[in-house]
């Protein structure tokens, strides 16, 4: 049902041509929303949600599963640009934590009932730093975004991409502002912690970045090559193929956010099959939510990457489903409707 | 270890002596958390949720295995005065629709793997129409306080209390006005759905009502007598049996804080075994979330009752445990701490 990946052309042709939610299960779904026992819109966002799901599952009385939470991992030329708090070692220190199920993401995939899966691409290769040269090849591109487009099992019915890349706020913020626009300070912010001269020098280097690579961009698959990371490339891999499956996507924080961007600047509707699961504390998130039209599900000051938020929003994209799903009707419970 | 509520004096007395917190749990909860395999903070709330769940519980790694829903319903005298978009008969009808598994409530709760109990309070019996006459006698309130005093499992782990009762935002409105001040166009919203007429009507009657008791209110549980209602004093029970008994409390929407209101003004620190589960679309409910100090976990547009925007907000806190307590620290993991 998913095409192999030939190269980056097939997979922009792929992506426009995907097609979108199911009208009739939207309808379904909108006129079972209508007659279930409670007042009209007394649900809020539930409503809209568990209607979205609907569409992208055909049915319009859908149920959650088998979630699908994958992880991908990659190293940052740009952090010899002293960007990050960590040292580049805790990546691949934390892909063992994920794997031997200790991270925070593990913990609340299991609580979703998810399925984990865990991607490092090539951790002892770094990108190459962006303020110096492109961070990735277009073959090196591709393959990062083929680990992504495979790793997403057919059967899932909803996806969760996180990541962990030390420096990864950095590629990150380099994306937004060379999609978007503005400054490179309006994208730039602590990222795992670091001081107010780590600010300064990380926005430097954003600048620079975005300065050196803006004039050879067309298009958000030139940025991720240019200016991303193997990790953050895996995960447009992934968003893209649920697009084409018709899997329904919970977003997660800034990184995720940003490669999500890198697709929607692509291809239209690139991300009409994604949710935001969360605002990060991540200062730029919201604006880039804003700038994609995505209503964040929650707002808790997460900004630990990994897909934590979008696992956590899993738990309420769950209740408004079994709230869509198991409700009695007016009819079925014998209550006056108003 | 509840002890048997024999008057009201008594109930004041036991809500005054309850004990706080365990301080040597939240101490060995905030140690843990700082070694956790995460950078400080990057979990946000759901850190300071773990610590104060970990300190209502007594331990420093607790879990959540039994959560306790219960709903409790009551009709008023006040919807004489066409406060509500719904006729009375509603709440016994939907009383039925929760024993048979068919509401909002009922799904939320069964994916918090919650047991869910229902309370109908005397709804033959509607409370006078405050706007005439006090709402209950003290008698009356003594019964119903009772009710949810009662209704607690001893065993539970994490309360919600929900409720059901046709017109009862208006007396939520009336006792936040009475407790807090201000006029009662700022307490008063549109409930289930009243027009702007219904709305002008609804104000007038909180006015009326608020006018005509004020003076004869000196705490909380005066005015829960003379504007609440019977599931609104059950809820108030309820909240106060889980403070003596330290099962930590998600509050839901309008008409349940302006329960767990009335113990706020009956006793300090009663609520200090709280977290507000989610923000109401009902307009005034942000005011008396900030009035309590207490943010919301969730913000959704919920405005339903029945206790499903604090039972969705149980999957939140899970999530808060679930990393809490089932992360592996950096010594474990053998990840560098930056």
């Amino acid at each position: 049902m998913l095409p192999e990946l030939t190269d980056l052309d097939h997979f922009r042709t792929l992506l426009n041509d995907a097609p979108g939610a199911d009208t009739e299960a939207t309808s379904g779904a909108e006129e079972r929303n209508g007659q279930l026992t409670k007042p009209p819109g007394a649900l809020g966002r539930l409503e809209d949600l568990a209607i979205w799901y609907a569409g992208w599952r055909g049915t319009p009385r859908p149920e959650i599963r088998s979630p699908q939470v994958i992880v991908f991992a990659g190293n940052h030329g740009v952090t010899a640009q002293g960007v990050s708090a960590f040292p580049p070692e805790v990546t691949v220190q934390m892909v063992m934590n994920f794997q031997h199920g200790g991270a925070a993401i593990n913990q609340l995939a299991k609580l979703a009932g998810a399925r984990m899966d865990v991607h490092a691409l090539e951790l002892d290769r770094p990108t190459a730093d962006f303020t110096q040269a492109p961070a990735m090849s277009p073959d090196e591109l591709l393959a990062a975004v083929q680990t992504g487009w495979k790793a997403v099992d057919p059967q899932a019915d909803l996806l969760v991409v996180g990541e962990m890349g030390i420096g990864n706020t950095t590629p990150a913020a380099a994306l937004a502002c060379v999609l978007f626009g503005g400054d490179a300070g309006d994208w730039t912010g602590r990222g795992t912690g670091v001081d107010d001269a780590g600010l300064v020098n990380k926005t430097r280097v954003v600048a620079e970045g975005v300065a050196r690579h803006s004039g050879d961009i067309q298009d958000g698959l030139d940025a991720l090559a240019r200016l991303g990371g193997r990790e953050i490339a895996a995960m447009a891999g992934a968003i893209a193929a649920a697009r084409v499956l018709r899997i329904p996507v919970i977003l997660d924080g800034f990184i995720c956010t940003a490669a999500a961007a890198c697709l929607a600047r692509s291809a239209d509707g690139a991300l009409d099959h994604c949710v935001a699961g969360h605002q990060s504390a991540e200062g730029a998130h919201s604006t880039l939510l804003s700038a994609l039209g995505k209503e964040p599900m929650l707002s808790l000051g997460l900004r630990l990457g990994e897909g934590s938020g979008a696992a956590l929003a899993i738990q309420v994209l769950k209740g408004a489903i079994a709230c869509h799903s198991g409700m009695a009707t007016f009819a079925e419970a014998g209550v006056s409707d108003g």
